[in-house]
């Protein structure tokens, strides 16, 4: 085979088709958490099908007890190693609606960034590979067998395709486990994430008062769910920032020597930090740097609380319930059903007097993991990575979660590659979310690189 | 002047009536703490002005900087005693409007009680003690004079007619300040009572965070608005329910022997306590009665907080800010605006690092006040409801506010009198708040008796 083809020249011949069908995966509101979605994501799976399928490759809807996965292959030559890419084509809700400046499902072209939600998490990074993918069997640059699976529910829960993977082992058996769901370092170099952390969830609910009562009447009385939910919740940390959790650390795995030394040269800047969030790095244990915290350390986070009157004015109410959304970020070692047992059994055991404690919406998503930095499948990326950037490759451990990554990579025997393109101002999981051109076509060039060097 | 009219009998005549007017009156939807609202607030004052002037009395709108009040006078015979009767039109906000069996603006009659927002608080009341007003100028009884004033922002700060008392002063003068806007206890026994709370409002709000983030990425790194708002909020309270706010009970006026030996009577079951509520009387001081804490102690109560994700399902956010609102009742000696800048002083002191605090919505309404238990209007209403009632009356402090009360008093040189005949079981400041005929009947007699017996 001759030199590799340059992708960027081809890239940039195929801009506006690819910005075309991005806007139109775009501009389904494939939204997992809500039930009135649940045609838009099958809507969504069915376009990617079709997608697929005039790219060349076999693809099918796999149903499952909840939400279809989309599966695509085309086999490799004989001896080339087989990757299986995995992406979601589900993504979170878009309220506050109002906040956004275009609509989150009419996507739209600003200054060389596409907005929509999902625009990169993870339709965006998703695209690139198949846009990768599909110019490497148009310029049949491509040895190895390609698998690809797509879910529909990674941002809520992941039970479909969890349910369903032994039967599917077969077919998924692969070498590489791709997944373009990640970000890269602050400074925009190259990224290879290591590590990603696991994902328990669950809603408290305190209750018991038969309606709302008058805060004069009763207050300093009756128990006040608003404000025992809030020190209920409050409870879950220590003062210093460390989760008050009976036994949460106890199996944490700590990082060994090399992933300390790796950790430690990770670019982290606190001014940046603060352009990029509004905020300084400040939650968390004190004794652990950012990226220790984000990297090797749990978290239990409050990702909505709500209760009693939020209009305008005063209303001196005492609410009749009032509730709480958990989520837990876990590491290496930790068992994520004992880690929601632990949360669950401290609710309970600081549930306040007189109220009604109610526990719903628990699970779990999967474990947190940890990769080899020193692997094959690892150092092949890095050299792919380093031959087209300007900066030098940074490996990450990052706190987020994919939660498939670690049982997809056992059933189908596959050591996982974690490489993405999002950055910070891409305001994921947020209003406004966008991803640029600039960002989608380094992982274009990325994606087709690494799979024609295999 | 012959005996007392039958006004039982009276009452059942007119019942047809005054029922109508009543639905009438209910339906507008005077909420005073949303500006939306302002249309309504003055066309339920018009009505009233209409209404008191066919009742006989000369009525008029008075403006103030904010919502107008409604003033009504009748001379009395010389040398009678001057009622200042207060009330007030507006009501609370209605949501969760859902939770309403009937519309809230519909007014709804089922099982002998009337359903609406306001059937109860205050437009019921109210409306009983003017239709005694009328019946005794009907059945030329009327000797002492009438002045009737009824504002439109009692639920919601009392400011245009706070701003204006001192204008008015000439006006309002009278012997006796006459406000049913009280309930009885929970035997039903019909109740003087000799204190209200004060009130101090404020809102407060952590932001800082420029977008929603990942709370995968983020977690235990950047500060969260929402679990650092429950932290704020639980810190008010110690883990003994006490106020920790320095300095609260400072000032705090304990109750003397006489009001500590009146309020050792007063009947209170936590059984008949849970039944209305759904909760026992747990949250407060420990070391005081239910019937103490509310009558002799102040309370800091949550009636509201809100932030992040609360939609169904998992949404790993980390929400860009958070608020809740928070109201105190205040007892006689405590300074409401020293108070309020206490617990302002205490939120900014526990403010999360790296977040910033605003404070909105701060107010005081008013001062706690507490009354002579011997004085002579006071022994009047307690011989008036003695004879017209099966059950001996009782005196009690109630935790609740009537902003105005203290000052209104002061002005017009009057002595508050506070009977009124709401229930739990009313539901005020709730969904569903409601009045039975019965204790409007019951309302009517006594007023129409006391008035009469002047």
């Amino acid at each position: 085979m001759t030199d590799t083809l340059n992708y960027k020249a081809v890239f940039d011949a195929g801009m506006d088709r690819f910005l075309t069908e991005w806007k139109e995966f775009l501009s389904f509101p494939s939204i997992s958490a809500s039930s009135d979605h649940d045609n838009d994501c099958r809507e969504c799976a069915n376009w990617l099908v079709l997608h697929m399928r005039q790219m060349g490759l076999s693809a099918e809807l796999m149903e499952t007890s909840t939400k279809p996965v989309v599966f695509a292959e085309k086999p490799g030559v004989p001896g080339s190693p087989v990757v299986l890419f995995y992406g979601h084509y589900d993504v979170q809700p878009a309220d506050p609606l109002d906040a956004w400046e275009s609509p989150p499902f009419l996507p739209e072209l600003r200054n060389g960034r596409m907005y929509a939600r999902g625009a990169q998490d993870n339709k965006g990074q998703l695209l690139y590979v198949l846009k990768a993918v599909e110019t490497l069997i148009e310029h049949n640059r491509l040895k190895a067998g390609i698998k690809i699976i797509i879910e529909g529910e990674e941002e809520s829960g992941c039970q479909g395709i969890t349910e369903s993977l032994t039967r599917w082992q077969d077919k998924l058996k692969a070498d590489i486990l791709m997944v373009a769901d990640t970000s890269t370092v602050s400074t925009g170099a190259p990224t290879i994430i290591l590590g990603l952390r696991g994902l328990a969830h669950l809603m408290v609910n305190l209750g018991g008062l038969s309606h709302d009562l008058h805060s004069g009447i009763h207050g300093g009385t009756a128990p006040n769910p608003v404000a025992e939910i809030a020190r209920l919740v409050a409870s879950l940390h220590d003062d210093s920032g460390k989760i008050a959790v009976e036994g949460f650390y106890d199996d944490v795995q700590p990082p060994d020597a090399r992933e300390q030394a790796l950790a430690a040269i990770i670019p982290f800047d606190e001014q940046t930090y603060l352009e990029e969030t509004g905020v300084l790095p400040v939650a968390g244990e004190k004794n652990y740097s950012p990226v220790e915290r984000t990297g090797f350390r749990p978290s239990i986070d409050i990702n909505g609380i709500s209760g009693g009157y939020t209009g305008s004015g005063v209303k001196t109410v005492i609410a009749s319930s009032a509730f709480a959304k958990i989520t837990a970020r876990l590491v290496p070692n930790q068992d994520p059903q004992k880690c929601l047992e632990m949360i669950i059994r401290h609710l309970r055991k600081h549930a306040p007097a007189g109220l009604t404690l109610k526990i719903s919406d628990a699970g779990i998503a999967g474990p947190g993991f940890r990769l080899d930095p020193d692997s094959r499948v690892v150092r092949q990326a890095v050299k792919t990575l380093d031959s087209i950037s300007e900066q030098k490759t940074v490996f990450l451990w990052e706190g987020a979660s994919i939660p498939i990554v670690s049982s997809l990579s056992r059933i189908a025997g596959a050591e996982p590659l974690l490489v993405g393109f999002g950055s910070e101002q891409d305001n994921i999981h947020a209003p406004n979310e966008s991803f640029s051109i600039e960002q989608f076509r380094r992982g274009f060039i990325y994606a087709a690189s690494f799979i024609e060097s295999l």
